[in-house]
């Protein structure tokens, strides 16, 4: 092997070096602190524990995705985290089990066996924010207010949002009563969002006349919410279960553009990502030229069940390395000193007091003070601060 | 499996939850601009990667200590990051190879099969500097006080510090010329720092007479500097080679005490600790009540061999969730305030300033209102401020 593959990194794995691991490391601070700004409570889940305990109320989806060890110490089988959702629901129903409502928020890495898209990292940091026990339409909204508000802090431009609401479908699957093992099928016309191949389908499976109306409609349900008024009518008539959803949806997409007037906002009915985890409404932003979602949550009522506490739940989620990357955010950058390299009580004195007054100041060599705009010198008896001529 | 069996985390893997998340969460920023001040850049190693970079140039304990996963893309094995510093000699080495000197710091999650002790995390937040490429006193007394001046910044009380220098018995063992077989034996026996078990071990094992006493001269080399002066001066005259590694610790426990006159040091030849993997002077710092060392480090100047580029490194690392535990370091509680759940323009730009000035404002319920002091109320046509009175 020789010294080149021997450093060369898996794919989708990366090292973060000077100075982007400065803008990582400050946006991270940024955007905690503007989550702890909102309530929510920073937890660190256990990056690494069994895997029953970790994939509980989780699907297979997530488990294929989860490396797996085995515990020397139990001979159990263990998992690295892959998802911090899960765990805090779980610290929402047991650990902790606030009476009020919960609010957290976490940032750190997760691992994924194969990383979600061609554009993800199998090491995503993973930051985000939930929200448990308040339900109704301010919950969605201050979900989603949030999210923006982190994107906005992270600098990134042109951002869109996308909303959709799983229990749309629902409601229509629920009339239509599609097989289960159809269903799967009918996933993945609405995924590559066909609108005549699903009106072939619906035909075709659909026994229900007005159900299968539905889904023709629901097939077409992509665009603002001007466009689709009318549509929605349509949707309501032929399956009147499908009215508390879709006016859940247009009272939090009206509330949260009256909120974020500069974010344009579309509605994806055909929207379904993870559909076995959510119950509700579902919402993503994307900025022009990247494909994947840069951020994205949405409502999971049903997971802390699971964890003895079923309870209304969402958030969002984003890789912090992302945001980094697509936004403009900027950490300030200190002033550089150079102290020599002599033992003089006084000199240490002096330079443990600048640094505590945010300078940076590096004892050194002459020849390595290339970056310093201030140099320490003993002039008339004492260390004096001059400027260095930039060269 | 009951409810209680499936929470159960894995033995030596915790679960962090508010308040302590955030007093780590402080803690590790202001530990970081503290090494940032020093000139160390932070870097972030990949967590994950091919077993074969992650292991080169360190020991079987490592090997044993690292879990391992297959890469389902390669199909080749990777392993989690066990220890960062044989990582951060890579990154001065090869990724970043800088002219001068290198300083580099980290914090973050690194993974042991088991733990390193009873006390140990198997999920530590490894937090560390390393100095490449500074050769001489002036680079142990550097690493030593920045070490140093993280634990007092942690507000950790009553530190005192141990030197070694494995050098020393490099030396003592080149002259005794002990067979490789045999080396073991005496490791175990300096480990237990039992003098009359080494004393005899000598006598029958090492040929040569001088060779022989020095031993025991070493296995008696535990204290201050006032206290081995005599035996330092003994161990130089049996085994000349000695006198560079010795008068170099001499001069860095001096400059050291000179800096920090609070921390008292206490000199111990007997200390191996790493010595596969260290090439000089060990250090560790230790606080009463705790069996482990909190802080620990030395030079390792072979390292980077491996990476293609050997120069002279040194390093420290710590468990950042340990210093919180051991310190009094507190972050700064921010006022909360309460804000009804009303969709109003002027209350969302109202609650926007107050976070941006450093509050943490809740939208909530009446019921939920606890922990707040103060809270937003519509009086006389306008939102205002007022206190709420504590129960």
């Amino acid at each position: 092997m020789t010294l080149a593959d021997r450093w060369l990194l898996p794919d989708g794995i990366e090292e973060v070096l000077p100075p982007h691991a400065q803008q990582i490391e400050h946006l991270r601070r940024r955007l905690i602190d503007l989550m702890d700004g909102w309530g929510y409570d920073l937890v660190m889940p256990p990056v690494l524990e069994y895997l029953d305990s970790l994939l509980t109320g989780t699907g297979k989806d997530l488990d294929l995705r989860t490396f797996k060890v085995t515990d020397q110490l139990s001979g159990r089988l263990m998992g690295l985290s892959a998802d911090t959702t899960p765990q805090v629901a779980r610290i929402d129903a047991h650990s902790l089990a606030p009476e009020g409502i919960g609010r957290f928020c976490y940032c750190r890495t997760v691992f994924h066996t194969r990383a979600r898209s061609l554009l993800a990292s199998r090491t995503p940091t993973q930051i985000g924010a939930e929200l448990f026990g308040m339900a109704g339409v301010e919950a969605d909204v201050e979900v989603i207010s949030l999210m923006l508000t982190l994107l906005r802090a992270s600098k990134v431009a042109n951002v869109h949002l996308d909303l959709g609401n799983v229990g749309v479908y629902r409601a229509i699957a629920d009339q239509a009563a599609i097989a289960p093992e159809r269903e799967a099928e009918l996933f993945g016309l609405l995924k590559l969002k066909c609108a005549s191949d699903i009106d072939a389908w619906a035909e075709a499976n659909v026994a229900d006349k007005a159900a299968a109306d539905a889904l023709k409609v629901l097939a077409r349900l992509q665009g603002t919410v001007e466009q689709l008024t009318e549509r929605f009518e349509q949707l309501i008539a032929l399956v009147p279960a499908t009215a508390t959803e879709l006016n859940h949806l247009l009272d939090v997409t009206r509330r949260v553009a009256s909120r974020h007037p500069d974010v344009p906002t579309c509605l994806d009915l055909t929207e379904l990502r993870g559909y076995q985890y959510h119950t509700g409404l579902v919402f993503a932003a994307y900025v022009p030229g990247y494909g994947d979602a840069i951020a994205q949550g949405g409502r999971y009522d049903e997971t802390g069940k699971e964890f003895g506490r079923a309870r209304p739940a969402r958030g969002f989620s984003a890789d912090l390395r992302v945001l980094a990357r697509l936004g403009e955010f900027a950490p300030a950058a200190k002033p550089v000193v150079v102290a020599p390299e002599v033992e003089d009580p006084a000199l240490w004195t002096l330079v443990q007091q600048l640094r505590d007054q945010g300078m940076r100041v590096i004892t050194t060599r002459p020849q390595d003070s290339q970056q310093a705009q201030q140099a320490l010198q003993f002039i008339d008896g004492q260390w004096q601060l001059v400027e260095v001529p930039t060269v």
